[in-house]
């Protein structure tokens, strides 16, 4: 059998005590950072990204604030890491969400530290953060006569273990006057460049949709390139847990906070849940989303018995969808953008389980760095799933689909290995984009994972960076 | 923060296009072959290893034949991968235990070819290498009266997905004479060198124990440097799957096939199912018990309520765990070998899926090639597993445990980071042996696992080789 993989990452010294690995040519990433017209950003938001001081060079950005300045009510709701080690803001911004029933009007973000495994004054410093970011929204009646009521969920990410250098954050935050934020282009850029740890570019994205013949406007941004495996849930699912993801979704649609609650665990479970670059869960994966209101002309929220719920949350899943593969795309050491496509599942749940064994194996990431076409691999992790209905591996197909639209190979149909035509399955692979089809044949269910390769530079990145 | 990590294997070319890596210098293996006294091994047993062709380089071993030669009735017991996708090997093998009743006196075994993914063919193949076998083993009224049952169970690794050269296979069990196979250490050498795929030593061990006053003996080989973290069951045991690891362990007790096959069922959980190079379970692990009773003086075979079998289990599964360890030694590209031990569960199942998760994690195993005492991402792992008891944070301890005896080295203290001792830290890490001890602080139950570091290497073997 012919190994496909290139030759020039090879070892080229296997002599030596200190082998050299010569890595393979990198894609840029610079390329999904793109311009985006300032009408396509949702009306009512008011927003920046600054440097407060808690990462060390003084043209980083590392402070985030994002304000709903709508005259309607602004609902919000939110998913989070199910780690049993849940960072401060993450409890913090659980409790912000249920005292308000879901009536949030701010976002604000720290990068550079994550106030995770912090103790008592993690959560002091969270609440610091709420609290001065409560103070630059405009007193509603309703959160005066409430002490306990807040309006701001807080995010950070970065370092484990330390705590926040928390004067620094609170003056940048109280430093914030009306002319400092925006809603232009920049404003949103800056936002999402605050987000940044190990991410080479900021992740930034807006479109525009319409809803019963009203058009809405959605922009949203996150961050991440490693510990990226989130299993989100709503603030009222315990349990489990994975990695550090930070995202917002704004729109100028109106929601009630149920609705947005329920449209967002759906969307959530097939966008970020549905990424991973090494498989890791964080502490601190949140992904907020705010609905305002702000488009002109529309007055009443959707609830989710409407007839245009089921729309708003499919524009909402296919955003969210957008957002996650923009981490892939970053993911730490990444050379390939895999789709990982299992058709044919007994269950949603089947589908999703042999998805995210396939995208976090080893020997498949492995392979697809080295473009090495080896369904043997992709066979073992998808077997090695129990499922609800046992595997037949006499139904079970595997197909290379490359992105360009031309003939996908076949390399395993109905359990036999196929003669695989090596010059083909190279084509495919040196691909930057492509996709493995699995379908199990076992029913009519699926579900889509988005994954990376793993290289030299992931063993580098995270060998030598402490997060 | 201080990073620790060595700078040696740091990217020195960053502005290049095809960045260079620098490895660490990985310490030598050839160390973990040992020369083993003939009087250490089990009596009653005939064995060898041979070059049948399925590898092209002659002077590489890749048949492996075992004979048990004890007149006394010769017990047998295994434990297979749980992938939905099982080899032809692993499907005859459970079949002839089940016809025999437990009564198998030959193991074959190939390597080159993992027979798996070969359909009708493959079966066909494996058969034909069981009744060979069969052929070489001195008539019993009982195996000729049925010619459905068979005496031999068969295990092959290697490529997937190819069919076996299996006339060379077949030329090679049946020139076997008599005085082809010995019972000193050279032909248990043999045997356990035509075991290896990628492994880079023969992995053989034996050792003698007392039970009842009496002296009895056990030997057993092994191999797996990839595709490793088993999760094997007993024959009956239907379900999910694990690596390409292969072991045999062969003694001169007597103890009946019931009672070996829950032994060994306990054995395994603990030990092969204890270890992970790369979280990835194969379509052929296997791993065969044989007890012949050869010991002589020794006639009562050991039943699972005699008095003598907690000690018979005891022993093997502490040899099992050598064994097992050895695997990890001779992980791919490994150049740590790490135990992870996790206390204080409510369960054994709880203890083993949090040690299974940090010996998984690509970013502890990183940080463990980089020497980094990076215990968020222990953290992380410890609570991304959903527990029978939910964590409480401030109940967790983390320490690193030197393998020299030194003092260990706290770095979480219920739930609080400690401030550590850098330099320490560095002291312990950059040993080839420690240990990773996580106190869950919720019961009294405990697990450990096996694990090693990835590295370039690593990524170099996987990206270039197809399995």
């Amino acid at each position: 059998m012919n190994r496909v993989g290139p030759s020039v990452w090879r070892r080229f010294s296997s002599t030596s005590s200190s082998p050299t690995f010569v890595a393979k040519p990198a894609p840029s990433k610079a390329r999904h950072h793109v311009q985006i017209p300032d009408t396509s950003f949702p009306l009512g938001y008011s927003l920046t990204g600054v440097h407060c001081g808690v990462k060390k060079n003084p043209s980083v950005l590392d402070l985030t604030v994002i304000l709903s300045t709508s005259s309607k009510p602004t609902s919000a709701a939110a998913c989070f890491t199910r780690n049993a080690f849940l960072a401060a803001p993450v409890l913090v911004s659980q409790d912000v969400l249920e005292k308000s029933a879901g009536h949030v009007r701010a976002i604000v973000t720290n990068s550079g530290c994550a106030n995770a495994v912090t103790g008592k004054q993690g959560l002091e410093d969270a609440w610091a953060m709420v609290k001065a970011t409560d103070a630059l929204l405009p007193k509603r009646t309703k959160s005066e006569s409430n002490e306990d009521i807040h309006e701001t969920v807080v995010m950070s990410t970065g370092v484990i273990g330390q705590n926040l250098p928390i004067s620094k954050i609170l003056s940048g935050i109280s430093s914030l006057v009306p002319s400092s934020l925006g809603s232009d282009f920049a404003a949103w850029e800056r936002a999402a460049k605050a987000f940044m740890t190990t991410d080479t570019f900021p992740k930034l994205r807006a479109r525009t949709f319409s809803l019963g013949g009203q058009t809405f406007r959605m922009a949203g941004m996150d961050k991440g390139a490693g510990m990226i495996h989130p299993n989100m849930g709503p603030p009222t699912n315990p349990g489990q847990l994975h990695a550090t993801l930070l995202g917002c979704i704004l729109t100028d649609a109106a929601v009630s906070p149920q609705a947005l609650q329920s449209a967002l665990t759906y969307a959530v479970e097939r966008s970020f849940n549905s990424i991973s670059v090494d498989g890791e869960m964080s502490t601190n994966d949140t992904i907020v989303v705010l609905a305002n209101g702000a488009a002109a002309g529309e007055t009443k929220e959707i609830e989710e018995h409407d007839p245009l719920f089921p729309a708003f949350r499919k524009e909402l899943t296919s955003f969210a969808a957008e957002l996650a593969q923009l981490v892939v795309r970053d993911g730490e050491g990444a050379t390939k953008f895999v789709t990982v496509s299992v058709e044919g599942a007994p269950t949603f749940t089947d589908a999703h389980r042999v998805a995210s064994k396939i995208s976090t194996s080893a020997l498949v990431k492995t392979a697809l760095y080295g473009e090495d076409a080896n369904w043997g691999r992709i066979l073992a992790a998808t077997g090695s799933v129990p499922l609800s209905t046992p595997i037949d591996p006499y139904r079970v197909n595997v197909t290379f689909v490359p992105a360009d639209g031309t003939t996908p190979l076949p390399v395993l149909v109905r359990g036999e290995p196929e003669l695989v035509d090596e010059a083909r399955a190279k084509e495919i692979l040196s691909q930057e984009d492509f996709e493995i089809k699995v379908d199990l044949g076992l029913g009519s269910e699926s579900a889509q994972y988005w994954t990376c390769d793993f290289s030299y530079e992931y063993v580098r990145i995270n060998g030598d960076y402490r997060s």
